[in-house]
């Protein structure tokens, strides 16, 4: 047997399958070699083990590029996910990468910060997972040694928060950080919400005695969404640097979005679940019930759904992601006072990892508005692109690593919090029937999941140094 | 030996090639059996044939899906190229299949036509082909029978004019058009431009004794096309039907098409390299020089440059064909009278088959503006999903067709008509400078071009049978 | 006595009002002297007549710049009001001027059409009024010799149609039209919209025997009419010369007109009543009751009410003209087969002389919309300047005519049918509620109404010839 | 004689103008009594006085609502205008209503220093004035007492800066100011630069020892301009109070502004001089000649300038206004060190009282740009309305002060510094041949200027109360 024979005898094949891509979808055996994809092929040769995808989509694992786990809230709160509960929901939602944030606090080290969350990430990840670092502190240590010394060692994306007190950035501060992230080769994300208007906002209400979850959505306003994104990609734009926007909402932001990209502006962004699938009248319910619907920015009405389905479908909006931020209904996220707590106190952010896929695939992918392709793109490859893991993830090639995810495109799931994976006591879609579900999930070659059993212990997944950011 | 092992027996195994697909880029090498492609791995057991690639791109060959093959034009001119010496420059230029019109004059019954077509095409074509059918008359025969059963034999995109009075439709047939489309399941595509603005335009300068190739491009000018852009596009809102805008070439009009677009208009638009390479200025030339850049719309400004390449950087316009339009500059094409010919009795178009590709790849891939990703979507796979080819034509996949180009990313050329094997006796990129040109062009398997030489017979292309159109 | 003091011994004086021009409130005194204004001052000593204004608002009266009168309509009806009753009912609505349209047909000689309608307005006229010639047959004799006589003898406006079959013209024509104003010194109103759309779509809902009124609004898409705008705006952005759009109902319309005015067009636009008035759910009353609301364009639904609002505040619509076209809800109008009359076969057009100023005053100045000036601007100031009739007409200045209107803001008015004083039996804003209406109206220094009494008799009114039209 | 007789005894007669309002023009003579307009008439008696217009253009006096007088500036100078020589040479430009600012500083109180720019300009100004106040310091006592009880004494414009160290407000206090103008009845005004941007580029090009004049215009950089007038506008849309943005310069801050208009924003905008007339260029001329022309913001390109005609041509802009801000090219202002003073050390700011008028007179009137009336509002009845002193100022009608100005249209002027009355050594305008030239200006009756001299005494001019800004 020669060498090129050998290539052929393979750890895992997975047999049957529809596979897609972000571009392509054909029907092929898949053969697996130390952990990636060795051939595509009709007819493959029996593997050390096989898998009969019977039909079934086989698609590259979800890449799930903004969450938030083991991570302090801009608020000061511990999120109730850590790396194992968090990753095993992720895995059982089809995705075999999640990008979390390490949180730079003011007073932190960045290479203090990153080595902590290295440290929680490799003892209990069950699939694997790169770093965004969030940056708070912009001295010159941060600035000219750690920041660059990140960058190198992989962690090639930097968060900044334009509001929370404890995290936001001025524009100076940001102009600082584009000027870094385009020397160094990263790429600068933001939650952009104008902090005086909503504090401002916040402080009128309070003043009248107005502490509803409702409120909640009225403190953040849409424009103050609009006017932050206008302000850092107007800020971008000067510099002739890339930025990211996470968490798009509002309607009106997509238009500034729109047509900064049409003036050629290196401008990316992403939109999550709550978009698409909430609004706020969930957020409007009795008591503080609307509490498990609060997140910032907040869902909006059916005008800003219809806005982001539109940014998905003409990509204007590349990248589809959780914003998983996950707080239980008590005392130790959304309701800190109880059913006392008022709008500035519960915990803003919703679980949303192991539910991503499967509300897209069933309500964009079935309903006519994404192509199959599309779906992938916007689960998967646009996340691996944008923040520098293709192709090593993201995508079904030889040479890739072998993370798929075997999804059953008939299963008809009610979604409810009892079937989820996640620390969080509630979910915010419970009720909703979605068509489509993730059957296995394999990363690597190794099957974390399998006939609704988690196949592998924690510590499995790996750290993934990002490379630089692409456009896609 | 089981069933399986016989299906990696490879006719041709195209071997450490650098492959690009519309999402992907990967190393692989590439096993062919029966002219489709059966495995992608690393390290295929030797083919029957083996070509090394050598690190260089492998890429789907390119579909030029605008182009015009014995054909009489608008004007009632015969262009220059038959399908033998068409098909032979568009292999030259790394594509495997082209899309010509078969044209209904206001007199023929459109199976005839096809007919007619089919047979010339048959025992020429060294590539594959399909066709889009040219709708002058939309009686009752060609709306009821002839055109449902073209579409069902594959010709399934219907073009339409708005002007050139041998074949313009009205609003009200062009509503006609649509709905049959939608109803049958094609797809419209439009030359738009306003043809009583030409008409008038060419009215007074031809009064003032204006004659020179120059007033071609002031006839024509860019609103002309803005205007009937725009009325089409919503002729196709109001029916809620797919519409395809051909040779995009003002910036104006892509601000119309964008608007249309984001209002979740099903609108596609295509560009060509006479609006990226060319501009009025070559038209300005002295005596009937600028007769060799006379088309239909002409090439514009450097403001309008930039916008085709800002559209197809940011995906409004998703497919660059080469319109091949081939006149000689002589008698028979450009110059019907010689010097003194005036620009309304030249023949209008431009030949490009061959240097289409090798231009986008050396101005947009390798200065930066587009990726190799996107150049293989642009030429290729956006063309074959678009036209209802895909999966078989456009990309690399199991089970798809062997057309691939072996491209070789460092080969300096310049432009001269020399090199080029159209029966054109110019070009109007004469002195350009490219680098990157195909080097080896295989099409179903078989090898077409390699070392600048032809290597199939007359009449070896195919037939293509398109499906439906699809969203790209 | 000197030359001087001779010149303030005035035929009457408007005592004590609050007087409002397009720019400009105060309180004066107007003195008249021969039908003009003589002066405007505090304490005028006592004219011939004195009429104490009281406080109430001193206008200029309204010039109601689009209504037709004794005129066939595009579909050969002959229109319910002629020279008396309209101006009579105009004159009780508080208008000094009327401009109606002497229409060509297709047979016609320009000049002889303005002969036959000079005729019929000089006998019969209580105010004053102006004529727009509709074109619709554009030979020789026409552009050369009758339209360029026109011009001169201040026939000034030249309206064209792009549907209907009796009276469109096509593109070409378009141009020799605007071409020909631009020489002679002209203005081109055009009725904007598409007729193949509208006749593809009505005989699609013909076919499916749908003949209700509320088809009329379905066949009259809004997008027929933004197509048509779009393209008569290009032409005239072709040929750098002015253009104005009548009657624009729908919203998209209008973002259309204020891209080219942004783009420096010379582009003027009117809305009408029935387009801040009504909708379309007006139209969907039960049996043919619908008819009574149909015109073309026809009213569309409140988000375009609030564009047309929006309009004529930011000034993108500059012109507030009744569109007067004036058909009984009966055999001769609306319902040529009675109750079985289909929507293509009613007569298009809706009664608004008289309630034009009070609609306006009520919703648009009381409301805050509007100030007093731009309501004044609105309904005469901009309609004289527009169309070459200003400073004769429009305002109140010395040297103008005396045409004044003076207002009680306070009077409450329920809109029916007995109270006005056109020809038609019905109003389609039978019912609506208004405060402010026109006290007493004065034309020339000449009252014609007060008290609610016409005090002048048939045939007083005069032809006023426009000079050039001016920009607003 | 009748009581109503001795009305028109007139103080003064300006008799045979061509009277121009922001709406009308006609020939009259103008009866003044008493400082205000008595009458306006054909062949009015003669008065004390008698002034023969000849036919010239008699229009209301200019009022520059935006001009520095006796000011520290935002960086700590003190401009090189007082009350007198402002005032002076306004008037010899043809205006007789200046707008300066009273500006707080960190450490005022409101009260104070309206007390102390009240004593200054009283006892100096020899044409009337009014007072924006500028508010830095938004403490308890200013924004509940001092605030609320200027505005109350007719200071109804709240100036703020969005850039200057010393100045600038951030986005919580500049919802604090807008909410407190919606209660108390006041108008906010903006300057709109983005401060980080401003010192984050200054410091950069500090950084690299760059310190020419034209760096100034580099760190002053467009976008800066577009991005604070994009927040500074969402803020107000936001709280739903109207804005006025000054001194815009940018074309893409214009598209901002037009969008926010379209949305139906009480968004009012200015421009001046300095943005029509002079560009970057001008600042880029050797050694520190460029320093002539820095101000804040800095002139931009032709494409900027050619939008700022625009804005002012359709209205989107409707003030225009001097910006005076008067600094001497010697260490007193431009140049506190000499040569080597760098371009953050420069005075900013451009004097422009007296040839704001003939500028615009002879590029934007007698270049057909503007029409007359459009004049009248550009520089005198749009800037009383928008700040409440309408109609006493503004315009010429019976009521409103004497306020006039006699306009000799054909005197050619080359405008050199000697011929300006204000105390600046230099004009940005150095040369510029202009037609059109105020000839007798006149203030509340009295001839302030006439044959080329001064006719009153310091002190003559008189403080006006501003009322409730009113939409224009
Ligand atoms: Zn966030
Ligand atoms: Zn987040
Ligand atoms: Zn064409
Ligand atoms: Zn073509
Ligand atoms: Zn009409
Ligand atoms: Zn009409
Ligand atoms: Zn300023
Ligand atoms: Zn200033």
């Amino acid at each position: 047997m020669t060498e090129r024979h050998r290539d052929l005898d393979f750890d895992l094949v997975v047999r049957n399958g529809k596979v897609a891509t972000a571009s392509d979808t054909y029907r092929a055996d898949i053969g697996i070699i130390d952990g990636r994809i060795a051939a595509i092929a009709n007819g493959l040769p029996t593997g050390k083990r096989d898998i009969d995808a019977g039909g079934r989509w086989v698609m590259p694992g979800g890449v799930d590029s903004h969450c938030h786990v083991e991570q302090l809230s801009g608020m000061g709160l511990m999120c109730a996910d850590d790396f194992y509960s968090a990753t095993v929901s992720a895995a059982f939602g089809g995705n075999t990468t999640i990008m979390p944030f390490a949180a730079q606090h003011r007073e932190d080290r960045v290479r203090d910060v990153l080595e902590d969350y290295h440290a929680r990430a490799v003892e209990k990840s069950v699939i694997d997972y790169a770093f965004h670092v969030i940056v708070t502190n912009l001295d010159e240590q941060t600035l000219n040694e750690d920041l660059p010394q990140a960058i190198r060692q992989g962690i090639t994306s930097l968060k900044v928060f334009m509001t929370y007190e404890r995290m936001k950035l001025d524009d100076y501060q940001i102009l600082d950080t584009l000027a870094l992230a385009d020397r160094e080769g990263a790429l600068v994300m933001v939650h952009a919400e104008n902090n005086d208007v909503i504090r401002w906002l916040g402080d009128r209400l309070t003043e009248r005695g107005l502490q509803a979850p409702k409120y909640h959505a009225i403190a953040h306003c849409g424009l103050a969404e609009t006017e932050a994104t206008h302000r850092v990609v107007t800020l971008s734009r000067i510099l002739e640097t890339p930025i990211l926007i996470v968490h798009v909402s509002e309607a009106e932001t997509l238009d500034c979005i729109r047509q900064a990209q049409q003036k050629g502006a290196a401008l990316y962004a992403e939109t999550c679940p709550q978009y698409l699938f909430l609004t706020a009248a969930d957020i409007d319910k009795p008591g503080v019930e609307g509490a498990k619907f609060c997140c910032s920015p907040p869902p909006r009405d059916e005008r800003c759904q219809g806005a982001m389905w539109q940014g998905l479908m003409e990509g204007s909006l590349s990248l589809y992601s959780s914003d998983h931020a996950p707080y239980r209904w008590d005392e130790t996220g959304k309701l800190p006072k109880g059913e006392k707590t008022g709008f500035r106190e519960m915990a803003n952010g919703l679980p949303g990892l192991e539910v991503r896929m499967p509300l897209l695939f069933s309500e964009g992918y079935r309903k006519g508005r994404l192509t199959i392709n599309e779906f992938v793109a916007l689960t998967s490859t646009n996340h691996a692109r944008t923040y520098g893991l293709y192709p090593r993830k993201g995508t079904i090639a030889v040479g890739s690593d072998a993370d798929l995810v075997i999804w059953d495109e008939a299963r008809e799931v009610t979604i409810t919090n009892d079937l989820l994976h996640d620390n969080v006591d509630y979910t915010p879609y419970e009720g909703m029937k979605v068509t489509g579900w993730a059957d296995t999930v394999i990363n690597r070659g190794r099957v974390v999941v399998e006939n609704g059993e988690l196949k592998v212990d924690r510590g499995t997944g790996e750290f993934l140094p990002c490379g630089l950011p692409e456009p896609v």
